[in-house]
């Protein structure tokens, strides 16, 4: 946790905040912080600063705000179009993903996603924000990522993501596809990544219909998070 | 696992080979093995190609192989020196480096790198070749990653890895270095990514005296597994 991410229920006062729970347990164990110490914090969707710590007991974390007047770091101008991952890949993958800075996040069905991938109990609303939260406090940001479900590739691929990607540069990443990724762009980007085991060729066509390139990053397959991380140091 | 590796000493008689264990298990049950059918299959340090399955039960897969001569991918000329991870993490940056095609990875200690993490058994022998041999059946490789341990910061940096980062590009990741990362090297380089939380100024200066130049990708601090593959992505 490189930033103590504030909402506005943990705001008690004018300028005060207490945490209980996962961030209260964090901040006392692993930064060991002690009355008095002084922590980086950011204010969900809004600014970062630090805060004072003014009292730690088990139960709760009291703090005293400073001015949070820094801008969060500016999000990519990127869209991942993901095929849904494995459950036990998914939080990792979020949160990954938001530590990164992508902006908008698409989780899509694939012939290659198992359907009870869609049954996890990780596809839970309070589960997807909280792993979008741990991603924002490791990277020090405090703007959540956009998130999309989309579970008919068909209908998504066809109606919906040709509006999405409207003035971006739209890439499919599949190994094998011979035209190399591009390099450090400067424009708006939607990144579409396939399961395991990748993307049937109907799906490519379709994506491609939809005015996605098929890009490679050699000839390596990679898994999920390790390609997405490696497409994303290289388009930016 | 894309890429079925064998060791010599599953080659039961020439042109044969037969596996039990996970791989067998995983050959089974999630490729769906039957008789008659056609894997990818590689040889340690060798050549990579195909097998058909000639039996397949619960203790064993017998394999006819086929002319294993196409060469592996080539590894990329970088030398990871790697701050050891947490335990947890250690086997996923392993595999996901191995993956990527790093040719050597040191696990070096540093300020924060908690003493016991050199206790873990995931140190062992054992554990460390089983990761890189994930690594390797993920991106269809056959060579292993070397693997050195360097258990004690200042000696490793002041003596062995000015010999060991000969004639390569030294670059230490460091958030707030300035110096944005280079991009799209053709060179080798040496790369050095510190701990949760990060080097300590003492250590970067260590390898600035050891010939490295302190490189960020921007604001965002990243996880080791994100930020490496972000790294490789960028730099070839």
């Amino acid at each position: 946790m490189n930033l103590l991410l504030l909402g506005p229920e943990d705001l008690v006062a004018p300028g005060r905040a207490r945490l209980g729970g996962r961030r209260c347990v964090h901040v006392r164990e692993i930064h060991r912080a002690e009355v008095g110490d002084t922590l980086k914090v950011g204010l969900l969707d809004g600014g970062i600063g630090s805060a004072r710590v003014v009292r730690t007991d088990p139960e709760a974390l009291d703090l005293v705000l400073g001015e949070l007047d820094q801008p969060p770091p500016a999000k990519l101008p990127l869209t991942l179009v993901l095929a849904l991952p494995r459950p036990k890949v998914l939080n990792r993958v979020l949160a990954s993903a938001t530590s990164l800075g992508v902006a908008r996040i698409v989780l899509l069905n694939a012939w290659r996603v198992e359907k009870a991938y869609w049954k996890s109990p990780r596809l839970d609303v309070e589960n997807l924000r909280q792993q979008r939260l741990l991603g924002l406090e490791q990277a020090g940001d405090t703007v959540l990522p956009e998130l999309v479900l989309a579970r008919l590739f068909r209908p998504f691929v066809e109606q919906a993501l040709p509006a999405l990607a409207a003035g971006t540069r739209c890439l499919v990443a599949h190994p094998g596809a011979g035209t190399p990724c591009p390099r450090s762009l400067a424009e708006p980007v939607t990144l579409a990544i396939g399961p395991e085991g990748g993307w049937i060729e109907p799906e490519v066509e379709s994506l491609r219909g939809a005015g996605f390139t098929p890009v490679e990053i050699g000839p390596r397959i990679l898994r999920t998070e390790t390609a997405l991380a490696a497409l994303v140091g290289r388009l930016y």
